[in-house]
């Protein structure tokens, strides 16, 4: 395998093959033998005489050996036979598309919109549209079996093992089960627990579960540039989030073509896509938060539903009594979202219509299954304005708002912080258990600290695996660049690399069934000095490849047991392999010597029989 | 002030001058007029009517604003007056340098010693020497002093605020005092809780204190190239290591001039020089393990201990009962003096020679102040192995060996793992404190994962910001090469700056007095839209304003009242800020119209006027 190849990105495309030493399978559930659910596969060095090592994969086709995307006819319809035969769905026209939704481009500075064809969708009054009323109505969906099938990466290698292995952990009282079912996933959904993003119009996607018992997943955000050179370079960066691992994308864009583009992403999406809708409905009133209103806000949500947006953050629980308590902090209001719902209340003397409307906002949801995600608009953005009154009043609100969604059939997360130091993250996750009804949490972060501009991934990154172990289902990175400026394609990688590590470090911490196997497959790898092999067990093999490179370049070092940090003399575990076989000499000739056995008894019966066992 | 300065770098030189937006200054103590404690001062942007923020320097005279290093000279004797007066300390013509201590390196490969001279110093039988002995026989030396101011940097600030700002973390036990006296730091160097590595032939040193009621500190590793092209570029190790803010450095050389290196490195430091001795020792008998004898290690430890070296890792914890414990684990011995040792007295059969002599390398240790670090020779290099038998037994011998070295008089720290998932971390932080007496704990990390290589400053970042909030007192840095290779100038910086930030997480949860201003002026600048003052006040100011510069790089933006993150009409700071106006002109107008007044009445009393006191 030849883990130098470069990635392929053509120019009017997206970056495309598999990641170095891994191969992209498809499996399929003993009860949906024609559902295929993806794993990538790192095969594992002969000598190892181990199977190859499988981790869960939100790259999408992307990542398959000889996939040529075709982005104007978009990717293939996972779920288009599923909710094709749902009869609580019916097809209809759809909204005609406004030239507000793009921004009034026009001419040249209008992007196409995408030619992919689908069928639009919406639920029936009565019928059965979300995965939370299937759930609560006792019905396993395609999409419950194809998360439990996807969920269960590993666990059968982690159980044929020692069982103290899967006791290894602290959950803080989340029920993690040691095998996945599609019944487990059902009732976590009807126990409003867990949740599906899965708008019924993104028939492309690879569906995925959000949910404290399930491995902890990562969001990435991604907006359109000032100038757009091409859509494929706006859909490259979703795919270059999915290809690093970010498990879900939202799309943060403003300004114009912003409609179009987001159905270029959408029907290029296998992850479900996010969005907070206030920020296009802010464009279409011409940037004055002042001129929101329900109308122009319904609109919006009704014109994204129909494109598929998998999940909202709505802002409804910025209510007007909560502005004066962000009077006397630090930093305010540091949510785009929150600000401007601020402003619109402080200005007019008024109850968001956010909450006001919060049941029509539900029904709309409802129809399409798009999941809320409760937006934290008065979340801190400083260590010094953490856990106030502002921030947890809100929090109550989206517990109420949380309980209101449910009745009306939809699933709901929670988000959170933010800026926190380490201290006080616990006892945000324990208020949010008790006031959300046990909801995905789903935070930024937390920042553990407010004075390291450049490195903000590694201030939240701590935050974020302390909370992902306390409880949190989905962890929205952070970059290098934020406080600072937009993303690159490299902090982007960087971010979600962090993030993948924080996650990781959570399932690890809070004893996740299987999460161990590959860090125990990295580690073997080290102790036996197979270098390809650690490089593609880990999170980026590119920059593992070389980073050992920059010192000892050669293929011989390949397979060197050394490396540069300690060279040959001072390589502990060449030492500890050289020991291990004196050992196993030494305890033979103790057999035969009874005179040293006596003189190191001790030593020769626990230990070097241990050795030679080993 | 012009922050686009390079660094300057002298070919021959090493890096000077002070970071971009930062001065130098020296204060003294009441007590001790002459003393001159170094702090870096940040000055902010007049319209904050802020004080400029002070910060602890560890970066010695390289960033004054004109320091010219003479490096054949070395530094300024800081401590030389103080040592001199010392009746328990008598000087002596020292130990010939022997053709093995530069590793038989002649002629041209022979690096020249450094030429600076020095008095040396021993302890008398009898005398007081340590700062221990001092400690418990009630005096009070510079050293304390030093350290003693040097650590209340922003207290004064912090305590004219409110008082439940100090009172809000959690210390897990930790007895963090509002102000720190001579007689606090005298006290907890008298009661084993802390140390001030101070060998007594380091003059140049500025002493600081490790501690768990003191702040967390950091260490740097540095080796020396394979190749030395000058002792610059090995001086500058060092230099560059304190400069973004390592408290201490360990040179982890082998190989050839490694003595004469020393030398130059010691004589041109401000900061603790920490030496892991059996390297050496190793390299003298040609690299075979086997040949290690105590007559070599003891000329080892006299040879640096004449040179100065602050602090000595000896492991003299790995017992010959405990290699066995080793034999099942994942990744066996990980530690290179473990691993030494451990084939030692495997082969042998016999009790490890560190162990057996441990009261006579207390008594050569005691003579110079050099203080114990307590090595971790079987810590767990994979989560797998993590609080295993093997480790927490040596840990277990490591407090019957504290106990040994405080009987003898020396200072000691405790060196602890490595790679441990979260959920373990805390077990790992409690026996330490329980088994060696409260003395200083010193972690590699730990490591939450194990699956991203290239990305370990991160994973362990999380760890080692977790582990100083339960109580460690140094935390050495894992640089992003960890596991792959030698670190280079940028890996080491930003393993310093990752290493910065997790110690500083954990003051602030830990509640330490002052530590949160200036995230608090962090903050504040970020409120106020001042750029400048952001980018000075963060711990990386280059990268900080890097990074801006890549999307809004004219020097307007410097004021501009947003940036490329979310552009002028999305920003959430600058809409709070319009919303802060707002309310103040609408309070102003509510007094007048009563209608308005009684229609919100909650907002218009507990809001507006908030908003306008605020």
């Amino acid at each position: 395998m030849n883990v130098h190849s470069k990635n392929v990105r053509r120019p009017e495309s997206v970056t495309t093959g598999p990641l170095p030493g891994s191969r992209k399978l498809y499996l399929s559930p003993g009860c949906a033998p024609d559902m295929r659910v993806p794993v990538r596969e790192i095969p594992l060095d002969p000598s190892s005489g181990e199977a190859p090592l499988r981790v869960y994969d939100p790259s999408g086709p992307y990542t398959e050996t000889d996939f040529r995307p075709d982005l104007a006819a978009g990717l293939p319809q996972v779920r288009e036979k599923w909710v094709a035969r749902r009869e609580g769905l019916e097809s209809y026209a759809g909204r005609a598309i406004k030239a507000e939704d793009n921004g009034y481009a026009s001419g040249d500075a209008l992007v196409a919109p995408c030619p992919a064809q689908r069928t639009l969708r919406r639920g029936r009054d009565g019928g059965l549209v979300t995965q939370f009323e299937f759930a609560r109505a006792g019905i396993i969906t395609e999409e419950m079996i194809y998360v439990a099938h996807r969920e269960n990466l590993g666990r059968e290698a982690a159980f044929a093992k020692a069982a103290e292995r899967i006791a290894d952990g602290e959950s803080f009282g989340a029920e993690i089960p040691e095998f996945v079912t599609p019944e487990f996933v059902r009732q976590e959904i009807a126990r409003g627990r867990a949740i599906i993003p899965a708008n019924i119009n993104h028939t492309e996607l690879e569906p995925m579960i959000i949910g404290r018992n399930f491995l902890v997943k990562i969001n990435s955000n991604i907006g359109n540039s000032a100038v757009t050179s091409s859509v494929a370079e706006e859909v490259e960066k979703m795919v270059w989030s999915i290809r690093w691992g970010a498990d879900t994308v939202m799309d943060l864009s403003t300004g114009r073509n912003i409609h179009n583009i987001r159905d270029w992403i959408l029907r290029n999406s296998p992850v479900p896509i996010g969005t907070v809708p206030i920020y296009q409905a802010l464009e279409k009133v011409g940037g004055d938060a002042l001129k929101l209103d329900w109308e122009v806000f319904k609109d919006t949500l009704i014109e994204q539903a129909e494109q598929g947006v998998d999940y909202f953050t709505i802002h409804a629980g910025v209510r007007l009594a909560y502005v004066p308590l962000t009077a006397t902090r630090v930093t305010g209001i540091v949510s785009r979202g929150g600000s401007i719902m601020a402003r619109w209340c402080l200005s007019k003397h008024r109850e968001s219509f956010l909450y006001e409307r919060f049941d029509e906002i539900c029904d709309i949801m409802r129809k399409y299954d798009v999941s809320f995600s409760l937006g934290d608009g008065l979340r801190p953005g400083s260590n010094a304005d953490a856990n106030d009154a502002a921030q947890f009043a809100e929090l109550e609100t989206l517990g109420e708002l949380t309980k209101v969604a449910w009745d009306k059939g939809c699933q709901v997360m929670i988000e959170g912080p933010g800026h926190v130091p380490m201290h006080k993250i616990k006892a945000n996750m324990d208020k949010q258990l008790r006031e959300c009804g046990e909801a995905p949490f789903y935070t930024l972060g937390p920042l553990t600290t407010d004075i390291a501009p450049g490195y903000d991934h590694i201030t939240s990154a701590i935050g974020a695996a302390m909370i992902g172990w306390f409880g949190t289902a989905m962890l929205c990175y952070v970059t290098p660049k934020e406080h600072l400026g937009l993303p690159d394609h490299d902090d982007v990688k960087t971010g979600v690399i962090t993030y993948r590590i924080a996650a990781h470090a959570a399932d690890l911490a809070k004893g996740h069934p299987g999460a161990r196997e590959r860090d125990d497959a990295m580690s073997k790898a080290r102790f036996d000095f197979r270098w390809q092999d650690q490089f593609h067990i880990g999170l980026d093999p590119e920059t593992a490849l070389r980073f050992h490179d920059e010192t000892l370049p050669k293929e011989a070092h390949k397979v060197a047991h050394f490396c540069s940090m300690c060279g040959p003399k001072f390589c502990s575990m060449k030492i500890t392999q050289d020991l291990r076989l004196e050992a196993a000499a030494l305890a033979e000739q103790a057999v035969i010597d009874q005179g040293l056995a006596e003189k190191s008894a001790e030593f020769v019966e626990k230990g070097a029989k241990l050795y030679l066992e080993s």
